[in-house]
């Protein structure tokens, strides 16, 4: 038996609310997606303007970073063609994101959650996904 | 052309607080979604305690809702063996629900969206949707 | 942030372990799942004369029962043809299954994971996922 | 007609033996998935830390060798855009894993199964992959 710890939806409010913040400040509407330790959906907004495509890919970004705990544009340097993995992009049914925007959320060094943001570029998406994550770091 | 009117996500909001105030009063933890117009996700929160097949069935209630411009159950007393919609249950991919739960949010006459609940009963996930129709009709 | 017990490897080879042993004493071969509390995949084999297509059916059932926190069983007597449930069947893509042989496996009044068996009869797949069980809780 | 040779459960638990030994003695917890001739699951283990991500890539890293008789990294190889296999990855619903990782276990100048490996990177998992055809082939 084992003992895991995770984010809960209160945490996950908490993400979302930093994150739409810095969405409004840069002026760019975005699907915001939380996930659990699992991967799996914890709660989940899109702003008005949030693109529909990015429904599912800021649902993905997030189950790859608390699955695979690790960032997703980390998997973009490293699934160049020619990197070791290159091809990994369509893996699991093309839900395994390479693009910038899927952050594992740590606590104490445990991955506990991941966040996922698209409907930007992924340089913004990946500056909404961290103001998510400092605005639940100042509440620790 | 022509002009549609939906949901957004400030009403999703009220949508997904107004049902999980009553999932809390009947100590039912829950997962909530809530469509657009369109069928597309707008908001979702799993509840601590929401059960993670949930996550899917919620989101699928709540597409069937606003996208078939029909509540749920009433799928499900159509598609009984030998009647008129029997078989529909497996529709597109599985994401057709017939089991209560989904309910269509009206505005003036017009479809504006879904709402999904799961986790409980279908008794439970009606009523825990309904109220937060309700929620939102009291806000209007 | 919450804490979550979780079924570990080591646990999973001896629900294996013990579900093999009663497919083995009835003389029905067996695929065997076990899914942690997520309703994510921790162990799976399938003896000599499994059936290729209890593969997916026995995930599945364990996926259902940790994720759902109930016997897929339950879910077949709720899911009849006029009971509340009815069409729940083909849910999630189909993964939600209603076929018994399907178990939750508790600890202390929380599901820590689940187990799904099948190849046999849905009674013989539920006598050996209780047999997992059963040697499971012995060790505890 | 015609006869197969191919793995068998207990040539799985070999397999994986052999890789989670490699597994620890790198310190990356891994997913070890092993299919048999046909590409169909035969055993599959989740040490504790393995990513979740990694529980379907490990298994269709297995399928692919297995199935294609060909070590996935070879795929990856010739998947480089402008050679041959350009675009391969995403075949099958994105089974076709050209990750490295996935080895085809031989026997005898025959494909009889093969193993699959995730979560470390993909010199890791080939090198955990190796050991478990290592194992097998000491116990020949």
């Amino acid at each position: 038996m084992r003992t895991i710890r995770s984010l809960d939806v209160e945490d996950a409010r908490i993400l979302i609310a930093g994150a739409r913040e810095k969405a409004e400040e840069i002026g760019v509407p975005m699907c915001i997606a939380i996930t659990d330790e699992a991967g799996n959906l914890l709660a989940f907004e899109r702003m008005t303007g949030g693109k529909v495509t990015s429904i599912t890919i800021a649902i993905d970004k997030s189950y790859t970073a608390s699955g695979a705990k690790k960032a997703t544009h980390e998997y973009g340097a490293a699934s160049q063609p020619g990197a070791p993995a290159y091809g990994i992009a369509s893996a699991i049914g093309g839900r395994l994101m390479v693009v910038g925007g899927g952050l594992p959320v740590m606590d104490g060094g445990d991955v506990v959650g991941g966040i996922g943001v698209s409907s930007g570029t992924p340089a913004q998406d990946m500056e909404v996904a961290q103001a998510g994550i400092d605005r639940l770091m100042s509440r620790a």
